[in-house]
């Protein structure tokens, strides 16, 4: 408890931005959004402190999302020490996609799985360079991890599991079971922590971050320390769920009530008694998982989210490897119950005495789909679990349960933690993978609206210095369309704010330029002063992008949105045969969706 | 020998489509070019029979390539059954996406492999929706498979390894040393494969496909008899080099002169002569190994190319493993010979008799080595690797070796053998993974070009039935620019041209329509034929595109090239302030980039 409110107290007054997950706010500036800071020294520093320390608090808490952020920071922090990165947004971005990958391979050891996650969960544009780089990124931390093996074994995987028995046909009806209850569990996390989270950010609850921490963590440890499966760490207690019962496991969770003969891979049982298999140490062991389920499914809705750092893999995959312990035990009392049903008997061979039901794999199989109910992640998932646990033959089981658990999931809320948090939020970020199904046009969505002043604009030729000037500080667009006359409206260009400022500065510095000097946005400008009379002209042509992306006034919005998710840009042009009619800018689009999906358009933050 | 000329006559009179890899084809067809039959009924039967023939044929040859063309034309001639995906290309290449996962995967049971194989290597638009219903097909090809069991063992990797020996630090510097070898082995063959391509299609040679075929059968049989790491087929050949030597192999390769013990996973060496630990059986197998490494590099060579159905991922692995073994065995020596040095002394405890060197885990990495040489494959080539040996706890050394290979196959020859036999066969491939550097401009590619007759186009107002059908019976241009007026020629719109000739053939249909008939491509047109004089006007609106893309003549080649590469669509109209200067079309692109790369652009191919 002492640990957690430490590092409450430090993210409070040190770094702001160090709590939570981090993935939600690594994944909006990934697509393009600048959070001033979020990357920075500071929330580094603090970060890569209280992560142990909320972890250590034993609270229901993961290290995965605040690792990916840490990595980010290092990548970011790594970055600016290098111009060529540092001073492009884009060039940056890779960077941090890589990071994001290495975050991952480092928090569990999967280097592929922290690739295919940056990609699949993380990143926004991932080019084919960036996919490469990722792999060298997760090799260097995957050998350095190796190098130093914390886990202090040989294997790289975390929940390394020994045994290798095949899985038979007529279990793939409760993985896929196992599936739904995960997709069951997802949505219904998903949705009551956004609950929670809005009810704190809205109430007056939002304003004690310290005390909840402190409330949180009481209330865990209180009713965590007396069943066993809550009082050891997370990491401990999916490792004894997903091995299976060998000759040296004597806890609870192997207590049949049967004498096992171990030879090799196959076990032989001889019952004891005629009640059944399981001991009274399975039966008590049986109550405690399923409390441990219970209380692990409430306090993680309200611990993610709290203002330390939390991470939700490992309480996901804890919660779901309970589950999934759950009924493995079930599936294999019932076939030890009736033996000579006709669904496993040829299989089983069960009248030889040798059991073919492995509890763990249900954990594993649990495990995946509870995640996937979460984060909805697909391939990445399978990638994860297998190179966490080197269930490399269960490939087919964990594809099912992944599938189930994501259509489940999103038929019952359709989005994941992550997207959920990004809109809780309110950050400006743009989903690609839904589609946009509305059928309104640009025109609709471009400003100025009706009714609004006209659009800020420069004309190529004939404004002064000061003009401009004027133009710069009475508003903070990020840019300005070049038009060829005032009488025309015809577009030449863009110019960037930015770059504006730059070049008038340049300009000021010359002593022959004067406030009333004229500037010239054309290729061709008048060469000396005798065509003009008193004042110098100023060219400004090299600033000028020629082909800003526009689009008619009756362009469907769908295509809008594709250009902005597709190419990156800031804004798009609007025409008509020619002519500029207005400007659509990717905050127009996001308010634009918002307010189609019946949501509040002015809570979306900006930079 | 019969069975491969069988194959290459059915080939030659039934489906010449069947012959090759169909990697590069399939690829080139994702990325939105139509070749026409390539993906039909006939290909699909004849390449489904003439596989099989042809790798029974034990010529140097795999099925991994046949099997993503035929899954490819099962998808496709699946998706004609639907008219949702049938009809929509767009929707058809996400069909045929995810049936070149489905093909790797039942190629080798890798279905996460197969996923990212399509991901990094055969798709060019990889949507997330793409990824998820990829990873479905997967799923299921998997499950089949695993059903169907062909391998008739409980494991699903074909080449499934036992041991777990951790790998040692100093390892790291012969497994960077196979990536090293690979890549070389990959780029001489890229290098010698496209020359003898090159050579086959310039040279009288190409006109006796079949007798090709018996000439190359005949000497692989005649060569490969004798040695019995040629004769076994090849799948054979990797399993046994990627395996150990454990108490049961009595093989050549395990012929050492030592006593061994093996007590579980460690083995006690008593050495038995003092003259090292090599057997006259293991000699005698490293000729042999030598000996089928250099005929396999060779006669692949000549073999990939020819007019059957040849895959590339065995015949590379088989390379890679030949290599692998042979330094493993070198490595192993090395250890056993000077037990004393200080690089692998305190790991390898070769003072207790342990041994701590496993070839067979070198044949596995030198495999990877090879197929990265010659495809270029990163993250997906590691996943295949441990999807197919099981060996997750060696994904660094794997990972290193990919690296390796890649940075050095990049280094000698910058294309993988697709992306080679693409721009041998000139398809009209927009590579997306290079950067386009060049500074030409869009003036300098659109049409007309000087001298040039001028644009076909449309004017939105006063063009009559007549001239319309004129205007597409005169050129085979996919569409048509729309001009406010030929005065202005300012830019409204774009109509494709199979849609003017169904809008034409409607109009026909009616009795009114004469020739002389007014078309209107505006929004509003004169209603009533009284306004008009005699004639009936016709209404066009609907059929015009009223955003096409379109950039200033200014705009940098580059910023052109990745319009066509990210949005996929065929043509970009050029203009300068808001009038229509030009067109670019996809093909212009494709002979401008070849032009500029000192090729010979009216080699490339188009439909």
């Amino acid at each position: 408890m002492m640990f957690s409110t430490l590092a409450a107290v430090l993210v409070k007054n040190f770094a702001p931005y160090a709590c939570g997950s981090g993935i939600p706010e690594v994944k909006t500036i990934l697509s393009g959004f600048i959070i001033r800071g979020y990357l920075g020294k500071w929330t580094l520093l603090i970060k890569s402190v209280t992560s142990p320390l909320a972890v250590g608090s034993n609270l229901s808490l993961g290290k995965e999302g605040p690792l990916v952020h840490i990595a980010s920071c290092c990548g970011n922090v790594f970055a600016h020490l290098f111009p060529k990165y540092g001073q492009n947004e884009a060039k940056k971005r890779e960077v941090l996609s890589a990071a994001a990958a290495a975050g991952v391979s480092v928090a569990f050891g999967v280097p592929i799985g922290g690739v295919l996650f940056s990609l699949e969960e993380v990143s926004y544009y991932f080019p084919m360079k960036t996919l490469w780089r990722s792999f060298f990124c997760a090799l260097t931390a995957a050998f350095v991890l190796r190098s130093v093996n914390p886990y202090g074994t040989a294997h790289f995987a975390m929940f390394y599991v020994t045994y290798n028995r095949p899985w038979l046909l007529f279990e793939l009806v409760p993985f896929a079971l196992l599936g739904v209850m995960g997709g069951l569990y997802g949505a219904g996390f998903v949705r009551a922590n956004l609950f929670w989270c809005r009810f704190r950010k809205n109430s007056k609850l939002g304003k004690f971050p310290i005390l909840e921490v402190m409330v949180i963590t009481l209330i865990t440890v209180l009713l965590s320390y007396p069943n066993p499966f809550t009082r050891m760490d997370a990491s401990t207690v999916i490792n004894e769920l997903v091995q299976e019962c060998g000759p040296t496991s004597h806890t609870n969770l192997c207590d049949y009530n049967v004498t096992r003969h171990y030879h090799g891979l196959n076990t032989t049982f001889v019952p004891a008694s005629p009640s059944g298999g399981l001991g009274d140490g399975l039966k008590t062991a049986l109550w405690q998982l399923a409390l441990a389920f219970l209380f692990k499914c409430i306090i993680t809705v309200f611990t993610f989210g709290m203002k330390i750092p939390t991470g939700l893999f490992i309480p996901s995959l804890a919660v779901g490897a309970l589950m999934g312990r759950i009924v493995g035990i079930g599936v294999e009392q019932l076939v030890y119950t009736f033996p000579d049903n006709p669904m496993w008997k040829t299989d089983c061979q069960f009248s030889n005495g040798q059991s073919c039901i492995t509890p763990g794999l249900y954990a594993m199989v649990g495990a995946a789909a509870a995640l996937g109910g979460v984060t909805r992640m697909t391939v990445s998932l399978v990638v994860v679990m297998y190179e966490l646990t080197g269930g490399l033959q269960y490939i087919v089981p964990l594809m099912l349960a992944t599938m189930f658990s994501k259509w489940v999931g999103d038929a019952l809320s359709g989005e994941g933690i992550y997207d959920g948090h990004i809109r809780l939020n309110g950050y400006p970020y743009l989903e690609q993978k839904r589609e946009f199904t509305h059928t309104t046009l640009a025109a609709d969505v471009m400003r100025p609206r009706p009714g609004e002043p006209p659009l800020k604009v420069i004309v190529q030729e004939g404004m002064t210095i000061y003009d401009l000037e004027e133009l710069v500080k009475s508003n903070t667009l990020n840019g300005f369309p070049v038009l060829i006359s005032n009488d025309s409206q015809r577009l030449m260009g863009f110019v960037c704010r930015k770059d504006l400022i730059v070049a008038l500065e340049n300009a000021h510095n010359r002593p022959e330029v004067t406030e009333d000097s004229p500037t010239y946005f054309t290729l061709h400008c008048p060469a000396s002063v005798s065509e003009l009379g008193n004042s110098n002209p100023v060219r400004l042509f090299n600033i000028v992008d020629l082909s800003p992306i526009a689009v008619s006034d009756h362009a469907p919005m769908e295509t809008v949105v594709e250009i902005f998710a597709k190419l990156g840009n800031r804004q798009v042009l609007v025409t008509h045969n020619g002519k500029l009619l207005g400007i659509i800018t990717k905050k127009d689009v996001l308010r634009h969706i918002a307010e189609l999906e019946g949501e509040d358009p002015e809570k979306i933050m900006f930079d």
